[in-house]
């Protein structure tokens, strides 16, 4: 998908949400625990729900991984599905590897050829050998980690190099040079958004993937502010607050009742950054 | 497992190996293909070939996650494998995982509790709360990525602080604080021998965990010069230069050569650093 494709689905769709799926079967409602592939199932009913008020979903590969092979069998179901029933989805694999060489190709192979999802996060401490066996798919993207949420994001990210720079600036900056509009985005915590005009003084015509809106506190009215450009530029997550918004029977309503609070408030967003 | 047990078996075996398990169906002989798994065939004979000449075995994930549900096995399968007839073996995940919070607790228990590896490498771009979840577990390791041996190591590994430390220097200092040298490693390329030292000024009693000997070009000389200590605290991985030493049916007895080949050369840097 390219970046006008995406956008004009977030025109289309008056949203820029992408909706976390961080399947956990804890926390999946004890009756579905019955079914053969309670992950899958569950999967099933959040985006039926809440593909109308959304562009993208992101699976988490830790909580599949954590279900051994069938949570990895439920994963590629999911993909599978999606590509299927909603062929318009961005899928991002929020998977964080950051390796070089035959294994960053291996990666490469996995998310893009065998699973097909559209993108893949990655870690950028390695360098540009990271990221490279991930462009040679066209139509595929580079999520890179920049400035995340976390609070032990100052330990490296926010350090200053000896120019004055912060870490995530550069990795902004030399990244820049690796792939295209595109093909690359990044991760920009939504905590910190003032730090998102920093972010879109590098990188204006960027998509970012923002997560942290929801449970771990962003405002979405201060992301659209500092982060929105011209191309609306913005991917919001939010996993939790979605999928868990009710742990009963009623959980794919309650979805798509948090999901669709979401689409409101971006569609007044939207409107307001003139996108729409 | 802790330093001093692994000391132990370096001594006993007289080696600091690693053999990585960078296990390719597409490399895997012939003859091994009408297996019902071919990828856990191959893994049981290298182990059973290599075993007397290593103290530890580094099965790489892209490579399992690159055979789907299939590699997923194969790997479940070889650790549970070396668990029960090599136990004396350290068992590292090559994962390069970074995350943080609820994912990261995933990751620790995936690996750590459901697989039992004794240890998983870890990409520290976000911070100490990458590593945290996962020193939640007694006996277990976190390998972070310090200085890496591709080249593109020098976007932000080197680059220079304000206060003119490197960035992997910032980090081997800042993670010090976070654990112990009884569950704490560092991945440190074997193509920058003369770089062991900067490392071991700042951790001097930690294990390095260091692949890039043999493909990767890196001499076992100038690491046991520059990096070992007075417990070895080296860990030197090679891959493909012994899974792969030969193609057809005599894999396994080319990999026992070309792993005695190491072990010997190893033997002899361990009498000559004093260790033996």
């Amino acid at each position: 998908m390219t970046a006008q494709e995406l956008f004009e689905q977030i025109r289309r769709k008056r949203s820029f949400l992408c909706v976390g799926l961080d399947t956990d079967l804890k926390k999946v409602p004890q009756h579905l625990l019955g079914e053969e592939d309670p992950l899958f199932e569950f999967n099933k009913a959040v985006i039926e729900a809440t593909a109308p008020y959304c562009v993208a979903y992101k699976p988490n590969l830790a909580f599949y991984e954590a279900a051994g092979v069938k949570g990895w069998n439920a994963l590629v179901k999911t993909v599978r599905h999606l590509r299927d029933r909603y062929p318009e989805q961005f899928i991002i694999a929020d998977a964080k590897r950051g390796d070089i060489g035959n294994t960053s190709q291996m990666y490469a192979r996995v998310f893009f050829q065998e699973m097909d999802v559209d993108a893949v996060t990655l870690s950028p401490y390695m360098g540009s050998d990271t990221a490279e066996p991930f462009y040679a798919y066209a139509g595929k993207w580079a999520v890179l980690l920049a400035l995340t949420s976390n609070a032990s994001a100052q330990d490296f990210e926010t350090l200053r190099l000896e120019n004055g720079e912060m870490l995530y600036e550069r990795v902004l900056k030399s990244s820049m040079d690796w792939g295209t509009e595109n093909n690359t985005m990044y991760v920009v915590g939504a905590t910190r958004a003032e730090e998102l005009q920093r972010v879109r003084a590098i990188v204006p015509d960027h998509f970012l993937l923002v997560p942290g809106v929801g449970a771990q506190g962003g405002s979405l009215e201060e992301v659209a502010k500092y982060g929105m450009n011209r191309q609306c530029g913005l991917l919001v997550n939010s996993s939790r607050g979605i999928i868990y918004a009710s742990s009963g029977r009623d959980f794919a309503e309650a979805a798509a009742q948090a999901a669709r609070a979401l689409q409101t408030q971006m569609e007044t967003l939207l409107e307001r950054g003139g996108v729409l």
